[in-house]
């Protein structure tokens, strides 16, 4: 395997961008697509469809060599053709062709450039000197350079959706920068599934200019960031990164999965990314002398997205469990222990509040056994007991949001064995059920808004409407994890970013 | 608090029950059900409807002390006026009464009781009397009792549902006990989403009779269950568990889920089944030496129950993976490390052979990146390629599944921004990559069949056909885990009970 050059030999030449520069990449007002395509599954395809059928609201000017109109829009021939201001070209056209493209948007007063195209660094010594090349152009010409060799980025708030991957996430509090595009296009796609709203999502490709450092810079300004995940396989300047990510965490967490951590890793992330890695355990170490969190499963970078942008931090370790069923509480407490959280006795005032709710039989403790009750009064009420004691940091409540599926299901039984059930009966009962799912997730945001502390959800069962549930107007979102250890490993993490 | 009995006492009268005893409970040509209700969510009308709505095919009486049917079948007042032969009956009638219907079930020949209802060992002293009693009758009359204080029983093979939750998994190879009901249950329903295949289920409640070890005996000469899944808070008479267990694990693997592994969870679980727990470490040592799994989260279980009932067992620990890109390959080959398992290089002339079909910068190694490939015969080749080098003994897969989800929201895209494009073509696509996903399923499991090697499949979208895709007529399925930590977690266990 032909050794590939390392890009931070460029990252010496980096002058700090300002931020109007990616501004103008992530809030446009007229976008050009240099490569623009019809032939399905095509960069250019990609990109422009994506861009239309997001709903960008902004001008959007295709350019090709030949045609004189794409998806119904006014094609032109070169960028400096276009008669309007243009803020960011996506360029997709062959490596060999970006430098006179690039060139070209420098001299038409383009702010930034997003190259899509592969055959860089990424691919050996004549790719590295194209590459420079590109950098050089930009710099002449003050441009923001995202890539070469990027998936693209979204902007949810801008309507640009401006990656291959269609999928478009809602608008929130989570950014996200990927060293890898089809690693985060992913993670945006379950972000998606999930109901996490994102504030903008880079791919930053082989980062010739701008690089992990330079966009938490960027991030951390951006008040529509209030979380930034990174994916990482190259550090470049080790030192500039920790440093401006141990300065924004201080604002907003910032969280990294770093690939290349194993032997293996490394290898895969060499040919990759032509990363050269670095030894883990200093990084890793580093990091959380910063007080930066960092994860080994890109799942949990969405578990933890989920929780950060939606929930109050804890101000201490002590959980409160509320579960429908003693089993589910006893692994809950098992794994809150395990992940370093207390589960603390509960005083006397709650049992005996609790008393009036349960049968004689309930766990009368820490974790609440609600015993499989019915009644919809007491799982809120139980929960603001736990929310209210100043012996209670956040509250992991079990199974509420989950139950109503399993209602759904023995109505169906019910109609189909029982001819003479009362049909009007069990309309009701299931659309009772789904009203109530609405007004428990809402009566859950109102506590936490009241009392400043995380309830952390447990649905128990795939809700097709999501991890992350908000409600209009409001702060905080319900979270409804699947399982209760991913409940309790976002705790902890919060605690740990709290401490 | 008050401390509930441990139902440890009644372990010394036990005796070790016949297969005959189970499997009429498990496979019943007709069922009773003592306490049958039309009540809408009531005991009675759970596992009522749910016998019915679950498609049982033998003979259902429902026993009610005054109506004269329920459910359109003909109801009787007491078990022993029922004119034929009683395998098995579910009893929901309240505690005080349970034990006249017992003693009645008795002298009626019926072979085995699940008494659903609570009200015994785990509320306190009286009802640990009762419980003395009613195992007293089962033992006079040769009866088998589950429970009490059990959510019932799932026999897919037989077609009877009788839990609370109405959930149906399909019929297959994972064997299921759990001391918690509601646990149970809902990882069966989890099964069921993930099209696992269930042999049993049975939810073993206060095991007054019957324990884990006496369920262990009973799947070990039950061919139909090929792996069994334990979920236990209270191990009883550890010795004699682990010895069944240790036996029955040679043929087919025991994965055990501890509940109390710590203060907190022994705190929850003493107020839960009253079991008094034990140190954990001493359990998994012990776990550990026996050879028998032992994890920490129920969602591991279900994990486990995928791959195990539906792959070839690896012979070894060194990984091939291919992925449609760099960054999962990294994520992978770093987690692989980090479990313990070895991504080695792969033979000169595999990457000689994919040479043929790949761009020249191809990774050119283990992992193999297919960087985005849209050819369908390479990810074909590539996973073949690596069964067939015996310096590999298991493949993950990663993206291909996935794949044709975001093929899916371009082709709408497509749709919605190009007025020109042809629709005939784009309708060709969509039934194109439906049927591609099939038949790469097919391709995967033959190919596990041809070379005996697991290949394990990373999706990584959700799917709503489930984590086993089953093709009629093989031994093995595929299996698609939505993340590359569950895919490696699993190999990594497999590799562990291999050994």
């Amino acid at each position: 395997m032909e050794a590939s050059a390392s890009v931070d030999r460029y990252m010496d030449v980096q002058g700090h961008m300002g931020r109007a520069d990616l501004n103008a990449v992530l809030y446009p007002g007229a976008v050009a697509v240099v490569g623009a395509s019809l032939s399905f599954g095509k960069w250019g395809q990609l990109i422009l469809t994506n861009i239309i059928a997001g709903g960008f609201e902004g001008k959007i000017f295709p350019v090709h060599p030949k045609k004189s109109s794409l998806c119904g829009l006014k094609a032109y021939k070169k960028v400096t053709d276009i008669p309007q201001h243009v803020d960011v070209a996506f360029v997709t056209v062959p490596a060999a062709v970006v430098t006179s493209v690039v060139e070209d948007c420098g001299k038409k007063g383009v702010k930034g450039v997003v190259v899509i195209s592969s055959g860089f660094s990424e691919v050996g010594a004549e790719g590295a000197e194209l590459e420079r090349k590109i950098v050089g152009i930009c710099r002449h010409y003050g441009m923001a350079l995202v890539g070469p060799n990027t998936m693209g980025i979204i902007s949810p708030y801008a309507k640009l959706f401006a990656t291959g991957a269609h999928t478009r996430p809602r608008a929130g509090g989570v950014a996200f920068v990927s060293q890898s595009g089809n690693l985060g296009n992913q993670l945006v796609h379950w972000a998606s599934h999930q109901g996490i709203g994102i504030s903008q999502f880079v791919g930053s490709g082989n980062e010739a200019m701008l690089g992990c450092a330079e966009y938490l810079e960027f991030l951390e300004q951006d008040d529509r960031a209030r979380i930034i995940m990174l994916y990482m396989e190259n550090v470049g300047q080790g030192r500039t990164f920790l440093e401006a990510a141990r300065r924004v965490n201080r604002k907003k967490p910032v969280i990294v999965l770093k690939g290349g951590r194993t032997s293996a890793g490394k290898a895969a992330a060499a040919s990759h990314t032509g990363s050269m890695g670095g030894e883990y355990p200093i990084f890793r170490a580093a990091c959380r002398q910063a007080g930066i969190l960092s994860v080994d499963a890109p799942a949990e970078l969405l578990d933890l997205s989920a929780g950060f942008s939606s929930l109050p931090l804890p101000k201490g370790d002590r959980v409160g469990i509320v579960t429908l069923g003693g089993g589910w509480g006893v692994v809950t407490a098992d794994t809150c222990n395990e992940k370093g959280l207390r589960v603390p006795p509960i005083p006397d005032s709650i049992i005996k509040r609790l008393n009036k709710y349960l049968p004689p039989f309930w766990s009368k403790g820490n974790p609440v056994d609600l015993v499989g009750t019915r009644d919809t009064e007491v799982p809120v009420v139980a929960v603001e007991e736990l929310l209210k004691t100043d012996r209670i940091d956040a509250v992991i409540s079990l199974g509420i949001i989950g139950r109503t599926e399993l209602v759904r299901l023995l109505v169906d039984s019910t109609r189909r064995s029982d001819p003479d059930a009362s049909q009007e009966e069990l309309d009701e009962i299931v659309s009772f059920v789904d009203s109530y799912e609405e007004e428990y997730i809402a009566t859950m945001v109102d506590l936490m808004e009241r009392y400043e502390k995380p309830v952390i959800g447990v649905s128990l069962t795939r809700s097709d409407k999501g991890t992350v549930r908000s409600v209009e107007g409001k702060r905080y979102s319900g979270v409804f994890y699947q399982t209760p250890e991913t409940a309790v490993n976002v705790l902890a993490r919060m605690v740990q970013y709290w401490k």
